[in-house]
């Protein structure tokens, strides 16, 4: 038996770690650090920084292998990313195979929390369905974009007793603000979607590299602000070469 | 100038605290300890024992205050929230007022993240905005139930590419699985809400008491599982003379 373990290290600030999170990267022989495009090198910067922060008096391997991407202008999104999910599938089979041995355990350092947008688990029951790997794997929950969002700009993600949905640019982009949902969050947003929805009494809060030291916050009625978030992006986005943002958007009250 | 921490603790294990969270806690010179109502005094110990697990070498007061509840069996649940939440406004107060000299630095241990399902953040916002209060605030994310259950359940909350919605059993009793939204997770049902879905292809990962030792785990097709977990919350229920629970319902894929 092979142990897996999926620990969320929060969006970017080391400090966003938990305790059992600390705990469970003392538990690990040898961490997975797999990245892909654009920023990656900053990312995988942080985890490294984070398992050296944090493990302690314990030797351990480091296995690098960069992620596949996705084809990109594909029209069938849900295909592109299964394709994308089977390549991933393949690959963590091979380092499986190829870095563990037998009682060893393994650990995956998952941006943000495990269960939002991210497909660490989904390629793991896949693998675990397929038969051929004696693994058993934990999920250890991180500190997610969203959270760290919200707590930057001190707003709740909910109105009283209201809903709040949790999406993505590209369903955002296609279907507008949902029927029913005064709060709606947005993760991986490449498109400016934001910027379709002015002249709906919408507010917005908006965070790029939050948690780290490259920080942006920017928050106000979406009228007035998108242009500035959308410069800001622009701008941050080429000085940076990347840029990972999100943000809430909310009906006015009342 | 009063500075006050809002520090999102966890839904339930202790050891899901952030390092930033334990060093907030270690800035604190006074801790307010409020609750209420059914399973209030089991919270509070939690509380408690979080303050002398984390706090180092440092000399803290802790405020116990009960908090008023909210009006059952009101028409208009957005009113009784309202005036529940003006109570509240006028207790802070008071304890701001009485309980914290010039300077200090008083922390609020807010159950999972302070952006979900609570009202610490609204009204503090209200404090300030009535400006008789010279008062800052700094919010400390923390690891949700939604956290907590996906985790366990070791599930992703999300499909690929798909939006989740996060509800509470009120709204789900009015108004069923919201269109679009294959995943949804339910917070603050006393009422069996998830009950009325038989027959729809669901399937639920349901817990309750999370991350403490009195977990609770079932997950299954709804219609399957429904009659188990209701017995389940019931015997809990009666068991604890309380109960915390939450759950992920989605549709079938494909
Ligand atoms: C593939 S998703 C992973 C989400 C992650 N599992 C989480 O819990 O936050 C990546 C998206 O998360 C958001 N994101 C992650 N880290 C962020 C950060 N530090 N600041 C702003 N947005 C971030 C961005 O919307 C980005 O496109
Ligand atoms: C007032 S809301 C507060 C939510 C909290 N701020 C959070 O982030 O989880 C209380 C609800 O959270 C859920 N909850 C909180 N802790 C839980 C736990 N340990 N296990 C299951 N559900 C929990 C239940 O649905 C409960 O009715």
């Amino acid at each position: 038996m092979k142990r897996l373990l999926v620990i969320g290290i929060g969006a970017g600030d080391p400090e966003q770690l938990t305790v059992q999170a600390v705990k469970a990267l003392n538990r690990a022989d040898l961490f997975f650090l797999l990245d892909k495009g654009a920023g990656a090198s900053a990312l995988l910067d942080l985890r490294r920084a984070i398992c050296e922060r944090y493990v302690e008096d314990r030797a351990y391997r480091v296995v690098e292998a960069r992620l596949p991407e996705r084809a990109r202008d594909v029209a069938d999104y849900a295909a592109s990313v299964a394709a994308l999910n089977a390549a991933k599938q393949a690959l963590f089979e091979r380092l499986i195979d190829e870095a563990m041995a037998d009682g060893e355990c393994g650990a995956f350092l998952v941006w943000g929390d495990p269960s939002l947008y991210d497909s660490t688990l989904r390629i793991l029951d896949a693998i675990i369905a397929g038969g051929r790997h004696a693994i058993e794997y934990e999920v250890i929950p991180g500190i997610s974009s969203v959270q760290a969002l919200t707590a930057r700009h001190r707003v709740p993600l909910n109105r009283i007793g209201g809903a709040v949905q949790i999406t993505s640019g590209r369903r955002l982009a296609q279907s507008g603000m949902p029927d029913g949902v005064d709060d709606l969050v947005v993760l991986l947003d490449a498109q400016d979607a934001y910027a379709r929805l002015l002249g709906q009494g919408l507010e917005i809060f908006w965070g790029a590299y939050l948690g780290t030291a490259d920080e942006i916050l920017i928050a106000g009625p979406l009228d007035e602000v998108a242009e500035r978030i959308r410069d800001t992006r622009q701008r941050a986005r080429e000085a940076h070469g990347w840029i990972m943002d999100t943000y809430l958007l909310r009906r006015r009250e009342g």
